[in-house]
């Protein structure tokens, strides 16, 4: 697959890099090992590698920070993108470590290399440096950015906890789903979308509608990754077709499914009741059931709802600027379908 | 053992609880279950108790703040010590996860009750918490206080990184492990001593003095601490006699035994390269080696040169709240020795 990367993107990882990278460099050097292999830039063994993340977040902050007018000084944009995408990476290191997944972006994750220990103190590293990061900015809006910030945090580790405690219950309702849906993913998209404008001291209206603008978008982001994880490219996806069902993941369309009151739906039920592991045939058979309970449709028009009402809520800021996040909430949610 | 407790601990307790508690409110039902119960203020089962820390270094962030010509406003200080105290704590759930600890102020770890990924996700919470605490007050000088807090934090995991580290060298030498003993204790008990301060708008030069007698006294404090863990009373530590020797700790006598060039200092050695347990006999020996590598008296002398350097820079304030400060002092380093 190729795909023409938003060149809100690009510049985004051109200016927000340097600042992750100093921020990582003021670490004691083992928790930093850790977080620059994490982040792609280095590694196992230290070596410099050209990897990293697709800076969703970083150029959706700045794109926000762009909307305001007037716009903010681009340093505080681009501390405030850097400290978003360090919290994104706090809650990947730890998920990944609570979660005992081994692979992310098609590489060991970092617990399997360091050992949970290391990875737990790198991602307490990244938190505390995103406030750090955004403290050191001179706008007189630091502050609230940062408190922004940090009630999104605690929002991610209620997703979290959500997440866990769903493992163990067989009657998740698609309300608490959508819920967890919302904490784990769209929250952190939200204050990615506004935090660009709230450091930039736009009026507040503004920072609303751009908060509701990356909620609906981050809704729709995590039911395509949702899709994805039942009938993914694992190319794409990095992770094998049907895993968040190994995995008895409680997903939207699998919950909406469970809760369908069909036929299709109780057999899934099912299956995800046997306490033994799913073969291969029957992995087949549970995403064929959330077909055909119609959990997979509607899912998709629940995607494209929500699309809908991103795009309502785009900020009638300057037209370059929409046009760079339409262009960009297009990317995020048109991967493979 | 009968001890007074400081009055400035009990007033500290007083106004720093409920801020505590409204903060872990607004977490959700999982996590704030678990930072409940880490706090002592409630049971495994979710009843009350009437439980806490001793707020040592609320009671510090208090002082620090009276002793600013103005004080600031009393809601700012008591902000600032909760937000130290929630740092204090996400350190001690992190650390506990990562050391295996299993009971704490004698009582199970939160990590054995309430499982690995909760105490992760609790610990998560508190340190968010603190910059949303601190960033709440109205203080034109929060955010220095938050940037002060966060910059400790990343010490602080620098000091559990290298506490980490040490458990598979045999090679640390004396500066290494004051520096980490610097980092896991001092550090924090060094901010506590500023930040109030600090938050209140005191002279810079005031601030320094007194992150130089929190420094100092933290110091102290952990060098009373280590001793404590090789000779301490179980009622007074909550552990058993000789458990740092018996997890092999690489403490500050134990290193400087370890690297004193005496015998007793090389047969320490010995037994601490030994694959298997060491026996109770071979406890006390190695407590008795520590001894004569004249080790528990160098501790000594240099927890008292420390205590001396943290009193020549109690801040020339009020003399009531000198007298506090030299009163918490003495407490925080007046355990059995």
């Amino acid at each position: 697959m190729t795909t023409v990367l938003p060149s809100a993107l690009l510049t985004a990882r051109e200016s927000v890099d340097p600042v992750l990278r100093r921020a990582v460099a003021q670490l004691d050097p083992d928790t930093r090992r850790v977080c620059e292999y994490h982040f792609g830039w280095r590694g196992a063994d230290g070596s410099p590698e050209g990897g990293g993340g697709k800076a969703l977040r970083p150029a959706m902050v700045l794109l926000s920070a762009q909307s305001a007018r007037p716009p903010g000084p681009p340093d505080q944009a681009v501390a405030a993108a850097a400290a978003v995408e360090l919290v994104h990476n706090f809650s990947l290191l730890h998920d990944d470590v609570m979660d005992g997944d081994t692979s992310r972006r098609h590489r060991a994750t970092a617990w399997t290399v360091f050992g949970r220990p290391a990875a737990l103190l790198a991602g307490d590293a990244l938190l505390s440096l995103a406030t750090e990061v955004l403290l050191n900015s001179t706008s007189p809006h630091a502050a609230a950015a940062a408190r922004s910030l940090s009630a999104t945090t605690r929002v991610l580790i209620a997703g979290q906890a959500a997440d866990l405690d769903f493992e163990h219950r067989h009657d998740v309702t698609l309300d608490e789903c959508l819920r967890m849906a919302h904490d784990k993913t769209a929250a952190l998209l939200a204050c990615a979308a506004s935090i660009g404008a709230l450091s930039a001291g736009a009026p507040q209206d503004a920072v609303f509608g751009l908060h509701t603008f990356g909620t609906e978008l981050g809704m729709a982001f995590q039911l395509v990754d949702d899709l994805l994880g039942l009938w993914g490219d694992p190319e794409v996806t990095g992770k094998p077709v049907l895993s968040d069902l190994r995995a008895r993941k409680k997903t939207v369309p699998v919950v909406h499914a469970l809760n369908s009151g069909t036929t299709a739906g109780e057999r899934l039920r099912e299956l995800y009741a046997r306490p033994e592991p799913l073969t291969e045939q029957q992995l087949r058979e549970a995403a064929e059931m959330v077909q055909r309970a119609g959990s997979a449709d509607w899912t998709r028009r629940e995607c494209q709802r929500r699309l809908t009402a991103a795009d309502a809520h785009l900020p009638r800021g300057p037209q370059d600027v929409t046009e760079a996040l339409t262009e960009l909430a297009t990317f995020i949610v048109r991967r493979k379908l």
